[in-house]
C-alpha cells in the first residue's frame, strides 16, 4: 500500500482550466492530445509513482547511494523503478517523437514530473537530469550528435548528467577552470567537477555527461565557456559501446537529504584527458545552458511542489488519525484535524500547493506555446511570459516546499522529529531545492535583471494587467466570496505594481538596491501571481457549480481554498512591498566589522 | 579554536539597557549583583561555552548517544564538559544560595543558558532539565524533599528529568495513564513515558525523575494528575545511594537532530513498581508543572535564540571567506558578504536575533521582579507581564531559530547541504524547539486563552501602551532614523491593538475562531514586541552616542539594525493582522473529505 495519492483531480483541473490544455491541443505537433489522453497518461504515471517509486523512498533515505570500488551502487529497488520508467517511455514524456519521445506538452510532462518528485525525489533526479541533457542536445547538438545520443537518452537506455559546478565556481560559472584541449575531432577534458547529481551509477549502460569547460585560448569569464559531450563509455560508429572514458566519480557527498541521489565529485582526465565532443561552437556554452535553463529550473520548482504535496498528504493522514485533546467548542477528545491551528496549517499547506501547482503548470504551458504556436509574435510573447514566470516558479515553489515540509513536521508534533515517521525526510530533502539549479537569490536576480529591468517591466506589467482583469471579473458578479477574493488580489496587484515602479527608480539610483530588494520582490510576485491563479481557479469552479456540472464538492473546496489564500496568504504582499521599498535601503548599511 | 564567539557585548547591552539589570540589582536577594559581576560571570561562562562545550557539538551529532546493555552512553567529551559546568557551579547559576546556588538574577542566567545552547544544544539539555527539576522542587517540594534532593541537583552532583509525555498524552496531558499506588510512605509507579530527554546517562551518580502519574481514585483528565519524585537510585536517610529503583530506559529515539541528547522511552514498574514520593498534594501535579513552566518555556526560547546566533555566526564567517561573483556595482570578484542578497539574509538573521534576545531577557527580568520585588502589587504586575511574554518568547524565538538556521544553510549555498559543513546540523537541531515544551500552537493557545481573554487583554494593552510611549519618544526627537522607526513601530502597535479587539469579538461569536487566529496573533505580538525592544535599543544607543560614551561602532550598528528591523520585519504585521481578522474565518471552512 502506497502512502502517496497522486492528486489527479487537481492536476486535471489545473491543466484544463488554468494552463489551457484544450488550446495547447490545437497547436501543431499536439494534434493527438486530448483531455482524455492526458488523464490516462497521468493516471498511468500516478500508478507507477504510487506503487513502484514511492515505496522505495524511506529505505533509499536510510541506505543511500554508496561508492564501491570506484563505482556507485544505488539504493535497493532503484533498478526496478528505473526500468519501470524506462519501459513506460516516461523519460521522454515530453520529448520529440522523432527521437522516440511521447511528444506530450510540457504542461502534461510537468504533472508527471511532480509525481516522480513527490513519490521519491532522490530517485526522480536521475530521469530529470537525463531530460536536461536531452533539452541541451536537442537545442544545440549537431544532427550527428542527436542521432548518436539523443534517442538513447530519450528512451532511457542511457542517462545524462549536467556538469557545471566546480569548487570555486558555483553561482559564478565564469570562474570555471576545467580544461578542454582540441585533439583532432574531439577535445581532451581535464578537471574536477563537484555536486554532480547521478554522476555515476549502473542504472544504465552508459552515462552522457554534459560538461562545461574552457579551451586554452578562451576569453576570461562567462564568455569563454564551452559545452562538451563526455560519455562514460565511448560510443562506436555503429552505436555500440567502446572503451571506458578517462573520468570517474571520486567520492560522494554526505548530505542533509536526498541520500539516495549520488552527488559525486567527478574527476576528468586523470590519465591524459577524457574524450569530449564540442556541442555547437566554442565559447557559447553558457548560452546553450540558458536554452535548457527554463525547463531545468521549472523541474526543480516541480520538486518543491511535489515534496510539499507529499508532506501535506502525510500530515493530513496523521491529523486524521491522531486523537489528542478537546478542540474549542468540542465536548470530547477528537482527531487533531479538528483543532483549529492544525487545520490552519493544513489549509496553508493546501492553498500554497494549489497556487504553486497552477503557477508551475501555467509556466510549462507558456513554454509549450513558445515552442509550438504557429504565430511568431504569439511565440515571442509566450516565451517572454514563460521566462518571467520561470524564476518565480523555481524560487517560490522551492521556498514553499521547504516551508510546507516544515509545517508537515510541526503537525506531527514530537513524532515529526523522529526519523521513522518520515516527515523529517521531506524537511531534509526539500532543503536542497532552494539551492541547486540557481539559489533563490540567483532566481531573484534573474527576475529583477533579465526579466524586469531589461524589458522595462513590460512583460511583468502585462501579467499584472491580466490579474487586474481577473479582479474585475471577480468583482463584477454577485458572489460575496469572489468579491472578497477580488479585494485582496487587487491589493496584491497594486503592491506588485508599486514594487516594479520602485525598482526602476532604485536601479537608477544605486546598483546595489535591486539586489537588496530582489528576493522580497520575487516572493511578492510569487504570492500575487499565485493568488491570481487561485482566483482564476475560483472563477472556473464557480462556473461549473453554476452550470451544475462536475464534482461539486471539489469545486466548492476550490473556492474556499482560494478564499483562504486571499485572506491569509495574499496579505503578506504588504510586508513584502515594504521590505522592497524601505527595507532594501538599510540592507547594506553596516560595515563588515559591525555584522 | 572554537568557532563560537559568545555575543558578550550585546548580552551586556541588553541586560543593562533593556532588561534593567541595575534595577534588578537593587532588589532584595540581589544586593551583590553589579554590572561588573554580571560581565565577569558571562565572560567566564562564555569561555567554557566556546572552548569546552562548543567543540564537542559536531562530533556529538555524528556519534550520538546510544543504549548499551540497558544504560545510556553519552557522546565523547560529554563527561568532561559536564564536569566543567558542575565544577563551575553553572547548573545553579540562578538557584537559591540556601541550596548552593549562585543566586544570580534569571536574566543573567538566561544569557548563560543562551551560550550553552548556542555552543551545543544536545549537551545543554542535560543541565537545562536539571534546572526544571530544581524549579519544580523549589516551588512545590516539602522541606524534607528539598533537603534530600535540592542541593545535589543545584550542585549538579545529580541530574533531573521531566517525565510528562506518554504515547496517547502529548499536548493533552489529561490523557496520562501512568499509575501511582500508595504504599506506606511512598507510591508504586508503573507505566511508560516517552520523549524523556536525558532519561538515562552516567554523567551523574543519580538521576531524579519528576514523573506525572495518576492515583487509582483520581478524577479523570488534568485534575487527576499528581507529581512524583522517582530517583534512579533510592536515597538513604544519610544521603547515600541505596538500591536501584524499578525503572529503566527501554530505547532511544532516532531523531532528526540533537543526536547526542538521549531521548528515552522510560519504563517504570516492570518489577512491581518504582518507588516514588509525592510532591505536594495528590491531583495537583499539573498545577505544579505550571509553576516551572515559565522558566522551562523561557529556556526553550533561549535554545531557539542560541542556535539562531550560532547559525548566524557560521554563515557570517562563511560569507566573509567565500569569494564568488561580482556584486552589483563592483568591479571584481568579492566575498559574498558584499552581495546584497547575502547581506539581506545576514541582516535579517542579526536583527531577529537581537530582537529575540532582548525579548527573552526582558521576560526573564520580569520573572525576577515577580519573585523579588518587595511590593506585592509590583510583583503581581511583573508576573502578569512575564506570563504574557512567556508564550511569545517560547513561540517566536523557536520559530525564529528554525527560520534563521534555514537562512544559514542558504547562505552556504551547496555547501550548506553537505553535513560536514555543519550548517545543516543547526537546521536539524533547531527543528525540535517549536515542538517540545508545548508546540507553537500550544503557546499561541496559552497567549490567547490564559494571557489575553482571561484578563480582558489588560496586560497586553499595557504592554502595547508602553510600546506606544516609546513611539512617542522616538518621534519627539529630531533624528530621522528614529522617526522612521517610530512610524513603523506605531503601525505595528496599532495592528496588535486591532488584533486584540478582534479577538474579543470573535471569541464571543465562535469558540473556534481564537484558535484559528492564535498562531498568526502570537507571531504578530512577537514581531511588534520584538520591534519595541529594538526601538528601545536604538534610543539607548542614540543616548550613548550623543553623550560620546562607549563603543560608538556598536551603538551605530544597533541603530541601523533597529532601522532594518523596522523597515523589513515590522511591516509583516499587516499580513499577520489580516491572517487573524480575515483568515481565521476560512480556516475551518472545508469538510474533512475536501482536505
Amino acid at each position: 500500500m502506497s502512502d502517496y495519492r497522486p492528486p489527479l483531480q487537481d492536476m486535471e483541473f489545473v491543466l484544463g482550466e488554468l494552463a489551457g490544455l484544450p488550446d495547447l491541443a490545437a497547436l501543431p505537433g499536439y494534434e493527438e492530445v486530448t483531455a482524455e489522453l492526458a488523464a490516462s497518461v497521468l493516471e498511468e504515471a500516478g500508478k507507477i509513482a504510487a506503487e513502484v517509486v514511492a515505496p522505495l523512498n524511506r529505505n533509499g533515505d536510510l541506505v543511500g547511494a554508496r561508492l564501491e570500488n570506484g563505482e556507485v551502487v544505488t539504493a535497493p529497488g532503484w533498478d526496478g523503478a528505473y526500468r519501470a520508467l524506462r519501459d513506460g517511455g516516461w523519460i521522454g514524456v515530453s520529448s520529440d517523437p522523432a527521437y522516440g519521445g511521447m511528444g506530450l506538452p510540457g504542461a502534461v510532462g510537468a504533472a508527471v514530473q511532480e509525481m516522480w518528485h513527490a513519490a521519491n525525489m532522490a530517485f526522480a533526479l536521475c530521469p530529470m537530469l537525463s531530460q536536461s541533457a536531452v533539452k541541451a542536445l536537442s537545442a544545440c547538438g549537431s544532427q550527428a550528435q542527436k542521432q548518436k545520443y539523443l534517442s538513447r537518452l530519450v528512451s532511457g537506455e542511457w542517462a545524462g548528467t549536467m556538469n557545471l559546478t566546480e569548487v570555486v565556481a558555483g553561482s559564478d560559472l565564469g570562474a570555471i577552470r576545467t580544461k578542454a584541449v582540441r585533439s583532432g575531432d574531439h577535445y581532451l577534458i581535464s578537471g574536477q567537477k563537484i555536486f554532480i547529481t547521478y554522476g555515476d551509477h549502473r542504472l544504465t549502460d552508459n552515462i552522457i555527461h554534459m560538461v562545461l569547460a574552457r579551451t586554452p585560448e578562451a576569453p576570461a569569464g562567462v564568455k569563454g565557456i564551452s559545452l562538451f559531450i563526455v560519455p562514460k563509455f565511448l560510443v562506436n560508429e555503429d552505436g555500440s559501446l567502446g572503451a571506458r572514458n578517462d573520468l570517474k566519480a571520486l567520492s560522494l557527498e554526505h548530505k542533509l537529504g536526498i541520500h539516495a541521489s549520488p552527488t559525486a565529485v567527478m574527476s576528468y582526465g586523470d590519465n591524459g584527458g577524457a574524450i569530449g565532443y564540442l556541442v555547437g561552437e566554442e565559447n557559447r556554452g553558457l548560452e546553450y545552458m540558458f536554452v535548457m535553463m527554463n525547463s531545468a529550473r521549472l523541474n526543480v520548482g516541480l520538486e518543491g511542489l511535489g515534496i510539499a504535496d507529499r508532506a501535506y498528504q502525510k500530515a493530513l493522514a496523521y491529523a486524521r488519525e491522531r486523537v489528542q485533546g478537546k478542540p474549542p467548542g468540542g465536548t470530547s477528545s477528537s482527531t487533531i484535524v479538528d483543532h483549529p491551528d492544525v487545520r490552519r496549517m493544513l489549509m496553508t499547506m493546501k492553498a500554497r500547493i494549489e497556487a504553486m501547482r497552477a503557477l508551475a503548470y501555467v509556466a510549462a504551458a507558456a513554454l509549450d506555446r513558445a515552442a509550438h504556436d504557429p504565430d511568431a509574435a504569439t511565440r515571442d510573447q509566450a516565451l517572454r511570459y514563460a521566462e518571467l514566470l520561470n524564476p518565480i516558479v523555481k524560487g517560490c515553489c522551492t521556498e514553499a516546499g521547504v516551508e510546507v515540509a516544515s509545517e508537515g513536521v510541526q503537525i506531527h508534533g514530537g513524532m515529526g522529529f523522529i526519523e521513522e515517521t518520515g516527515a523529517a525526510q521531506y524537511y531534509r530533502d526539500a532543503r536542497i531545492t532552494t539551492i541547486y539549479e540557481g539559489t533563490t537569490a540567483i532566481q531573484a536576480n534573474d527576475l529583477v535583471g533579465r526579466k524586469l529591468l531589461r524589458d522595462k517591466g513590460e512583460t511583468a506589467r502585462a501579467a499584472l494587467a491580466e490579474a487586474a482583469r481577473t479582479v474585475e471579473t471577480l468583482a463584477a458578479g454577485g458572489d460575496e466570496t469572489l468579491k472578497a477574493i477580488a479585494a485582496s488580489l487587487g491589493k496584491g496587484v497594486m503592491a506588485a505594481h508599486d514594487a516594479v515602479d520602485w525598482l526602476f527608480a532604485a536601479a537608477a539610483e544605486d546598483a546595489r538596491l535591486p539586489g537588496a530588494a530582489s528576493v522580497p520582490l520575487l516572493r511578492l510576485f510569487g504570492v500575487v501571481l499565485g493568488g491570481h491563479q487561485m482566483a482564476r481557479a475560483a472563477l472556473a469552479a464557480r462556473r461549473h457549480l453554476d452550470a451544475g456540472e462536475g464534482d461539486a464538492r471539489f469545486y466548492d473546496a476550490k473556492i474556499k481554498t482560494a478564499h483562504f489564500y486571499a485572506d491569509s496568504i495574499l496579505p503578506q504582499s504588504a510586508g513584502l512591498l515594504a521590505a522592497v521599498t524601505s527595507g532594501a535601503r538599510t540592507v547594506m548599511s553596516l560595515d563588515h566589522d559591525q555584522l
